[in-house]
């Protein structure tokens, strides 16, 4: 059988069998967006990692060598922010083919050096080496948490609101929009997609949210993974689906099913979180003067297994492909 | 200009520069094998990255997929004994090309697993993705140190013996044989490296040792690197570089000069270290009892600097090629 018929959750599901380890008990392994390790009496350690690769995850021809070097660092400090934890040190790996130019490279690291400076976490080691054809890039990052802080994937609870902090689908449009050869805000939503550190590092600190992790393969995929983990069920509803005007207007002139394709755009590293239903309230107004932008509620937590979508009232099936790493070429 | 003809070193510097960050005290960031961060009251953390990609670093259909998941493990482990740390977690990033058979992957994850078990270190996180047509690996690791055990490459100081923990060249030649077809020590020790953790544990542990490294681009370049850092100079007597029977048989038939192949061997993972020459004999003995093998002087470390080279009292110059990462196709 080939990986791409495995796919990517049994795959990693098989990491974990051959590997067969009893980790030490103050530590998490391969089940969060983060790994966690002691640190400090108060604090715990966060650590993540995440590779793009030239070809599936970008095209050195569609994207700026500086909206690349940006992404690359925000997709792990987002992983960071989805446990609520405070990015704090990045290890670049970077694998290029030789006729890669130097000025490219210099555009690169300007938009590493911008996402650093933004998100403020410190570069401190990496790997430089030969690659015979595409580039593979590779960050790790380390961050650090509050104990009582940490939001793992696994606390969702039934009766919870499940929400977003933006609205969703602009990634999968921009991508479009630049297979289409075009430059606009979805492309650039696609290309240089900021990290909500600021929304992860203060939503950590609410009691009244239980789960949290950040969209990485689309809602679909995602909440299907946090309420496995959480053994836990969700209702959907499509018609909640927080959607920008301009995914609207080029989901209408692509004859898109546009709730449908947004649920299933990944690369959006917003976070998706569960909150107490009663709690949900006086935490949106909280976030709303904060962050001038409400808690997207899209449905609930039920007993049960898997993600269900409601569309007028009536149960429906997502067709829309759902986002894969491992394409068939 | 193109990176094949910038070389590493001078990459690196490109991104330290570009990056112009100022660091917090307690941090060392890219200037060692790994960078250091602060973790307990006694201890420090040690992070290190490392890549392996196909067709630069390894032929799929030249290496076992088991040996490629141990040496890709062992590569990071000798970053960490490199300084004289302890192995704790490791995060593993994989991109697969969608052809790759999950028989494939079975064995590449069971030498992770033997590894890992070996060096008891566990694997907590990772990242399994696509790719266009090559195999990209990337391991970050997680070590531990005492504050006081730490070794850095710029401890190295006048007057100290600059010393190996191994023969040297057995991985340039086994790359050679492996190309030429065939299966033996040689190839063994290209394929399946073990990383000298517990020496390094060891050797941390010695105020004797002034300065050390792990050997992964050979002896030329890596002594060179050091001596950089510790603003120093090294003599190089290549009568005493320690070689392997099967290196010198197999330099004899393809008349190679020897000892000039064995210092530009990369790969090699034995560790490069300086140390006191008053404390030499003692702490040799000791290594001996405790290791069964000595530590082999190559040479001392004088004023001045870069890396100068004896042949029968004579200053000799290296002309094999250093081994290197960004190569030309």
């Amino acid at each position: 059988m080939k990986i791409s018929q495995i796919g990517e959750d049994p795959f990693i599901q098989m990491i974990k069998e051959k590997m067969n380890q009893d980790l030490p008990k103050d530590v998490i392994g391969i089940e969060d967006d983060c790994a966690v390790i002691p640190y400090t009496r108060d604090k715990l350690l966060l650590l993540s990692t995440d590779s793009l690769t030239e070809g599936c995850h970008f095209l050195k021809d569609k994207i700026a060598p500086e909206d690349l070097g940006y992404k690359a660092v925000m997709v792990n400090v987002s992983d960071i922010a989805a446990m609520g934890g405070r990015s704090l040190y990045l290890l670049m790996s970077i694998a290029l083919p030789s006729d890669v130019e130097e000025s490219w490279l210099k555009k690169y690291l300007e938009g590493v050096q911008e996402a650093c400076s933004e998100a403020r976490v410190f570069l401190i080691g990496g790997d430089t080496t030969g690659s015979k054809n595409e580039i593979f890039i590779n960050f790790t990052i380390v961050g650090e948490i509050n104990k009582s802080d940490i939001k793992y994937r696994k606390g969702a609870q039934i009766g919870d609101k499940i929400c977003l902090t933006s609205p969703i689908g602009d990634s999968l449009a921009g991508f479009h929009s630049l297979m289409e050869g075009k430059t606009n805000r979805l492309t650039q939503k696609h290309c240089k997609p900021k990290a909500q550190y600021k929304q992860g590092l203060w939503l950590g600190k609410q009691i009244a949210v239980h789960a949290m992790m950040d969209l990485s393969d689309g809602v679909d995929q995602d909440l299907a993974r946090m309420m496995l983990a959480s053994s836990k069920g969700a209702e959907v509803v499509l018609e909640q689906i927080p959607m920008s005007e301009d995914f609207l207007e080029f989901a209408k002139t692509h004859h898109w099913n546009a709730s449908e394709q947004a649920v299933v755009s990944g690369e959006e590293y917003c976070l998706l979180l569960t909150v107490d239903p009663v709690e949900f309230e006086r935490l949106n107004n909280e976030f709303i003067k904060k962050f001038s932008c409400p808690l997207y509620v899209i449905g609930s937590v039920k007993s049960g297994t898997g993600v269900t979508y409601l569309q007028k009232g009536q149960n429906v099936k997502i067709e829309s492909k759902s986002y894969v790493h491992f394409k068939e070429q």
